[in-house]
């Protein structure tokens, strides 16, 4: 008997039939003989539905209200299914985060999770009960509600896998498992087995949306056995894991494209030392993540710095840069965000130094000009002109995947 | 500087543009000086929505599950109210039923509240801010999710104005005050500006639909000063109080009408001692309530025992009747749901014996059959039919309370 988290997205309990769905997918793994703990996320849209509500008295409310809002929409998924599992013949029992012992810092709509208090838990679990935890949700230490921002009910799966120390986490979703590239726009992507947590981190930072960072980061902190998969197909997922068997065999997991990326570019600043420790400084100050940075040595001895940011934060970005233009000592500010950003991600990578060079090769015949280059240990990125993106990210993925090109 | 508890219907909440009339009200009563704390009830609909969603799911869901469930409408309104508040400049803060010490037993659905810890409350009201509790709702010993049933929310707003030694309890709604008899039907109907506790109970049980008796009793058990009053007119409702200072001169209060009353008839009993507690210890163990209790002396030295009952109740009523036909050996059971009651009542009403016979004088006058007859401290109630019912109770009206017609 093991004990098995699934987590089950807005779209795969939308309304009364997929919530129906989910049920038999719970029953059908509690019935082999497992305990199943399950986390929930808000029915389809009904966080935007709330999220309007609330816009509409008050298009600046306090966090800390918000969170008291949001957290109806998990409350009511986790109640609904309790219940049509119910109707089925099992025993199930719906728990709010802090039922669940969720206990997280204070910072509203964005909170981390502290700590699991399992005691509830397991007491129902000792009671053959299926345990129902709503998603994306905790409470601090005041006592007041908090949700976990992006990619919440995820993580609230994944750490409830790790406090419980559960045999397997898996995330229902409406894909199913994690691809070579996106399946929707790139012909002849296909379906990873495994792939290892650094990948995962690699392609969900790279935009491929499956899994959020944060659950991921913390599966790897905590070595939970992740699996990805669909609650409609049916089909076996993806398994996340440390290390994986095939891994000796594929050099390269996936290609990842990402047109959340803006590239600014500081011209023409002196070649004096501690201007880059300003420069990142002064964005750190304002909160802005940097991705990839870029030194180059540009004419008359002066040096150009350029870096990319999300793309909801470049105006900010370019503005900081224009107002400290004499503290950093930089000529002129350009911002470009009419860029995507195209990636390679491959744990097998870092002792075959022929990806980048493959991956350089494609573009180049496509006849895609390369913008900017970074590269990690089990990844290569470039940035490209956005109109240029998805040629991109075919190129390179034919070159790898293709039948007829060699991988990696 | 005095501490007021509000409390708001689900009409008074409905939308967005009834929220922020509600936030000018509460607002107001802060900015003159006062704490304030607000109950809220769900907007409008969403508890119906709620219910609808789950029936579709399992139509015979657990208590403990449609509880966590419903919990979501009161939880909804109060952190859209905060973020109204939040938004004209004022602090407030909105509080879960667990959050704001509400502990009730475990009777899913329809908990008595225990205890309520007022800590946080007056925590926050320490800090100035407005504090919004969600009505309706509490929590049992388990750390489960309870609500307080059919009018819970005018509950949960007496129990914390008794706990927190409020000086007032204003419960608004969408009429503004209590009435000699229901506006909406009966001309000539005047607002009372006070009214006793017990008046009260007497107008709630008899269908007057203003506030709900568990409130009341409670009130009174507790001495809080209640006010119903409209959230829409501005006008001042009616006080309801321990002694009301206009006591002897209005020694009626009201005209009541209640149609959700039906009549059973047990014929030709055997005149035995025992035989009225068997009939009703029956009715008991089927937690059928009784109302008006009539005996009389039938034909052939047997009588005959009648009583009411809530139509919801009045099948099953007739059924164990008939079921236990033998062991109360009666020779018939009669049933007849197309009744209503109509009562006056009036605290005054015990020292003056004129009252029964004006109203019986009434409805002679107005030619409308006398079906039964119960009398009470501070009420007298007839059963007619129910095709006279408005009749009848424009006609009491007149006589007691019309500019003609001389009051008690």
């Amino acid at each position: 008997m093991s004990l098995i988290v699934q987590k089950f997205g807005g779209s795969s309990v939308a309304d009364a039939n997929k919530l129906r769905n989910v049920a038999r997918i719970i029953t059908d793994t509690y019935q082999r003989g497992n305990d199943v703990v399950v986390v929930l996320s808000a029915q389809g849209d009904t966080t935007d539905d709330l999220i309007e509500k609330a816009k509409e008295l008050n298009p600046h409310a306090s966090k800390r209200e918000m969170d008291m809002l949001l957290s109806n929409g998990e409350q009511i998924s986790i109640s609904l299914c309790a219940m049509c599992i119910e109707s089925m013949g099992y025993q199930a029992i719906s728990l709010t985060g802090w039922q669940a012992g969720m206990l997280t810092d204070s910072s509203y709509s964005n909170a981390r999770i502290k700590r699991v208090r399992t005691e509830r838990i397991q007491k129902e679990l000792d009671k053959r009960k299926i345990v129902l935890v709503a998603g994306f949700q905790g409470i601090n230490k005041y006592d007041d509600i908090t949700t976990l921002g992006r990619g919440g009910s995820d993580t609230s799966a994944v750490a409830l896998a790790a406090a419980l120390h559960a045999d397997l986490c898996q995330i229902y979703t409406d894909v199913d498992g994690v691809y070579t590239a996106d399946p929707r726009s790139v012909t002849g992507a296909k379906k990873l087995e495994e792939i290892t947590f650094d990948e995962m981190l690699e392609l969900a930072s790279l935009g491929a949306q499956v899994l959020h960072n944060r659950s991921v980061e913390m599966a790897k902190r905590y070595n939970v056995n992740l699996e990805v998969l669909s609650s409609f197909s049916g089909n076996p997922g993806t398994k996340v894991k440390e290390v994986v068997k095939t891994m000796e065999k594929t050099h390269v997991s996936g290609v990842a494209k990402d047109k959340n990326v803006a590239r600014i570019a500081l011209v023409g600043l002196a070649d004096q030392p501690g201007i880059a420790f300003k420069i990142f400084s002064l964005l750190a100050k304002e909160n802005i993540n940097v991705d990839i940075i870029l030194q180059s040595i540009g004419r008359d001895g002066s040096k150009d710095i350029s870096f990319t940011v999300a793309r909801g934060d470049s105006q900010r970005a370019r503005e900081v840069m224009e107002e400290n233009k004499e503290v950093i000592g930089c000529k002129s500010v350009e911002l470009n965000d009419q860029i995507a950003k195209i990636s390679v991600v491959g744990a097998g990578m870092a002792n075959n130094a022929g990806v980048a060079c493959k991956m350089f090769e494609a573009l180049f015949s496509a006849g895609i000009n390369i913008n900017m280059i970074s590269t990690s240990e089990i990844k290569v990125s470039v940035l490209v002109d956005e109109r240029d993106a998805e040629r991109a990210v075919q190129a390179v993925h034919d070159r790898f995947f293709s039948e007829f090109g060699s991988n990696g």
